[in-house]
């Protein structure tokens, strides 16, 4: 019986995943990471260089990513479908040997490892190795720090509604909002509302090597799905 | 002229340092790192064994910890001295080399190093490798996610007056509270005025040998300040 090992790759530079995360990669024989359809993947493209030679890849295509509002019951039944599928083959595989599941960030952090995890923890041996989570790179990349003494942070997704947005961002000290996207005129919205506008900062590919780091009011067009809004906290600082 | 470098260690367990901060630290000459006076630091005994033969230390002693309230005018003034004068210090030493300052954790996420920081950015080079969190590691400990979905996740210290945390953990879907010691008491009110007590998990020395994951509920006397609470979040699973 082997075991399956949730492996956080962290925020997207390779040189920034743990020593633990490095080692397993550098020695696993089959690995398995999930991606939308038709693209590398972004735990993918972490360990690019760092497999072994023979190793064996099982990429796990999301049925759905935003084609389909997640208020959709449809969103639902496919991606449960989805990771029911996943959970069987993963759970048949670490039958005969162990099995590494490649996760961008933290997996216990807003990661899709988690929905195989509740499937899979009381039928399999499964262990979870924390990363740098994404928000991390990117307050690093500010150059400023996120929170001082007694900040409270606040992290959010930007998939929440306007009003929501605006009352959390109004009451934070410091701020992370993940998955912005197409979400972005609905969250600059909530900032402005909040007056914090000014205040926030977008990071893309945050710690790789076309990183962008821009205050929020100086960005036009779209911005990746995957961007992170900070807003810094003002806390005590001797 | 040389640079220094804030290298961010992790939650506490050596494999858990990036494989960058393992290089930096495994070539280092000289590292200066945080401590209660009359203790090893935290800092310094996830490095134990790293570091290489011939390096210079320079233990960098609070003052103050917790003897005086941070409300006094004066543990600024002992806490400000002191980040000035070792940032005076460090600016010196950085002239003929490289200086590595070891910061448990993910050094901008309410670390100390960040007063060095403010006061060095503008006159010497400066560099901060993230690290994982004490909270990623503490929260991956509890075997359970952190936040699905779109959760909220508010970090809070247990240093806030009662009445402040008490709201902010009534309005999160899942919380992390850092700095507890002798503030349990008080938090443990807010968690109950919240109705989230019996939902919250403590770690202590969290990843480390000695670890401890208990309900909260299950805690009898006293725990360390660095100990970490948290209530995981329910969001959207499907």
């Amino acid at each position: 019986m082997g075991k399956l090992v949730c492996v956080g790759l962290g925020p997207g530079d390779p040189d920034l995943m743990s020593v633990r995360a490095h080692r397993l990669v550098g020695a696993a024989r089959h690995v398995a990471y999930f991606r939308k359809k038709g693209r590398m993947g972004q735990a993918r493209r972490i360990v690019e260089g760092l497999l072994p030679d023979g190793v064996t890849e099982y990429p796990m295509d999301y049925p759905v990513t935003v084609e389909i509002p997640f208020t959709d019951p449809e969103y639902n039944r496919l991606l449960s479908e989805f990771y029911d599928d996943w959970a069987e083959r993963l759970a048949m595989l670490c039958q005969g040997q162990d099995v590494i599941v490649l996760c961008e960030g933290d997996p216990f952090f807003y990661g899709s490892f988690m929905h195989l995890y509740t499937r899979l923890k009381d039928r399999i041996p499964v262990e979870v190795v924390p990363g740098i989570t994404g928000m991390s790179g990117c307050w690093t990349a500010t150059g400023a720090p996120i929170t001082w003494g007694d900040d409270v942070l606040t992290v959010a997704m930007a998939t929440l509604p306007e009003a929501d947005l605006a009352a959390r961002i109004a009451q934070t000290d410091a701020l992370v909002v993940m998955k912005i996207g197409r979400n972005l005129p609905k969250l600059t919205r909530a900032l402005q509302s909040a007056g914090k506008f000014g205040d926030a900062w977008i990071v893309t590919h945050g710690t790789m090597d076309n990183q962008t780091v821009r205050r929020l009011d100086e960005v036009t067009g779209e911005v990746p799905y995957f961007s992170i809004v900070v807003v810094h906290g003002q806390g005590r600082r001797p």
